[in-house]
Parts: structure tokens; sequence; C-alpha cells
């Protein structure tokens, strides 16, 4: 957790999101996570994974939820302020998350991914399909500083990385390649989880 | 879960709450127990073990923290008007609820219980000691329709259910048989989990 914050300290001011994506922990545990960061990172770049309850003591920006999680209609119904945003993984999950207005979706895996091993990628049609739908698109699964034009181009709003970032050998170095990587992209939005 | 429904449909007239205790259920599996369960029981009486964020978007009555939990001060600074209970093992955890602001502490478990083997049970004695703090003790743990009037001579207000009753050969005779034994204290609110 030292070593993380330490990265996180790093490359924030390059972010505009953090994602904290802990699955395990308990709601205590993450309460203290949040509280922990939020001395080194403004919480307005703060998304917790699940817990809306966490997001909403904590003041965290917002809320990644899952399939298995509230659904972003009840959640925006009851905490219309908080940013939520729906992990999804076809066209129409994207169709459900813009009705039950949420605020963005996280589409995946683009590419074949560490995190994903053995699964097949969605593949760059599905997100090009996905980013006509009239909400923002945040790319996530395999995404290289070499390949995010190529998700650019399908329409991405954004792109997401794990991996890619905290298991570089220099994440600040990496975070650099990445943003230059957007640079052709005006108003994208970065997000690391 | 549907014959977990039948004998809550049946027994809820004659409780005050009932706590929904799904450790391993997701949120949005919790969040359709809840709503399975308001076909036939008042939200009012709706307690749910852990996550706020499925009290708050399903508007149960309260929430039950754990150790693991988020805190009852944050919790109760975000949504006041949530019922917020503490489950305590000792006089000092009481003490730090009643100062965090919580509604009720569930205390116990006061005598040996099929759902703690092995564990020491605490015992009326310090339940006595907790039910001089200022805040509602329900008591937890082995509680017979036998040994009732101990728990309520210790000073609790209440006492909280699991095993003793949904195990028993035909639960709504049980439930009686509790009522009939809580008869003595006046007020006393009766809890099953």
């Amino acid at each position: 957790m030292e070593q993380l914050r330490e990265i996180l300290t790093d490359i924030h001011p390059y972010v505009n999101a953090i994602h904290i994506r802990e699955k395990q922990k308990s709601a205590r545990e993450l309460f203290q996570a949040v509280e922990m960061l939020s001395k080194d990172l403004p919480l307005s770049k703060i998304i917790i994974n699940d817990r809306v309850d966490v997001a909403l003591v904590t003041k965290a920006a917002g809320v990644q939820l899952a399939f298995h999680s509230l659904g972003a209609k009840v959640v925006k119904k009851a905490l219309p302020h908080l940013r939520v945003g729906c992990s999804i993984h076809s066209y129409h999950e994207g169709e459900k998350s813009l009705q039950d207005g949420a605020d963005y979706v996280l589409f995946g895996h683009v590419f074949s991914s560490q995190s994903k091993p053995g699964k097949t990628p969605k593949g760059l049609e599905e997100l090009s399909r996905i980013t006509q739908l009239d909400i923002p698109v945040i790319a996530i699964g395999g995404i290289t500083p070499g390949n995010t034009p190529q998700v650019l181009h399908a329409g991405a709003n954004g792109i997401a990385v794990m991996s890619g970032v905290l298991d570089s050998h220099d994440p600040l170095i990496t975070v650099h390649a990445y943003v230059n990587a957007l640079k052709d992209g005006v108003g994208k939005s970065e997000k690391f989880i």
C-alpha cells in the first residue's frame, strides 16, 4: 500500500481519475485507504469500486459499478451528485447504462490483458459500436501507449490502465508515454485503475 | 430464500426488526433480496448488514455495522436519518458506539451459541455493565425463551435471535414463546437476525 501510495502521488497530476479496485478489502479498510491516499491526492480524482457507501462517506468523486453492484439507476436516484461509472462488456450493457443515467461506461477488455488471461478480447470493432452511444466511453484492457491512437480512433473518450503503469519499471515515465499518446485526442480523459 | 420469505412473512408482525445478514451476497443480490422481502414485510423493519449503500437505496430502516464496516460516526454524519446499530463485544466498544452516535448496540454473544462454537460467551455480567451506558442494548447469542427474563433483568432493551427461531420446528410458535418471555419487559424491542 505504501508503494502504491508513492506511485499514485507521482502520477496523479497526469491522470484524471484513480480507480481504487481492491475487491477483497472491507468497507473499513477501503475507508482507511482513501483517508490515507487523500492526504496526497485530491478526492476529486478518486473513484471507488462497488462500495457506494464508501464513496459517499469519504466524499470521493465517484463509484465504479460492476454487474454484481447496485444498479446505476438507484444509485443516481439516491445520490445524484455522485459520479457513476458502469463496467460493461457489450453494446447492450452500454445501452442499459445510458438509460440508467450512468455518467460514463468503462468498456473492455479491448485487447488481450494480463488481468484477463485466456479470455477473448472484445476488440476495437465493438468499441467503435459502443462509442456511438451518447455516453462517454473509457476503454480498458491491454492498452499500451502504442495502441492508444487506435483506441481514440475508435471513439473512446479515455483509457484506463492498471498493470500497464503499476507493473512498469518506471511508472512516471510510462504515464508520460500514455499522456503523449493521448495528446492527439483533445480533451480526452485518462484513467488509471 | 423462498422458505425464509415464508417464515419472515409469518413472524414479522411479532418482531420489531429483521436483520438481513447474508454476508456472502453481492450488493446486487442483497438489493434483490430486499426488493423481494419488501413485498411482504414493511421496509421499516428491515435492517441491512454492513452495506450502508444497500440500506440507502432500498430505503430500509437501518444498517448493522460490524468491526469491518464503516464507522457509525461517518455514516450518521452522511445519513442522519438512517438507523445505525453497532455490533459490539465489550464495554469499551459500547462506549465508542455511544460517542459515535450509534442508535443502538447489538451485544454478544451473551450465552453459548451454535453460531459461535468454541467461543467463550460474554455472559450476563458484561451485559449488565454495558446496559449502564446511555444507549439501547440488544442482546444476542444463545438466547432462548427460558433465559430471556435473565437478559431483560440485566437491562437489555431487546433480544436478537437467529437459529433459535429459524431452525426451530415451528418458527411462528417459537416466536410466540419469545414474545411471551419478553412481556415482562415493557416496551422492549425484539429483533430477529
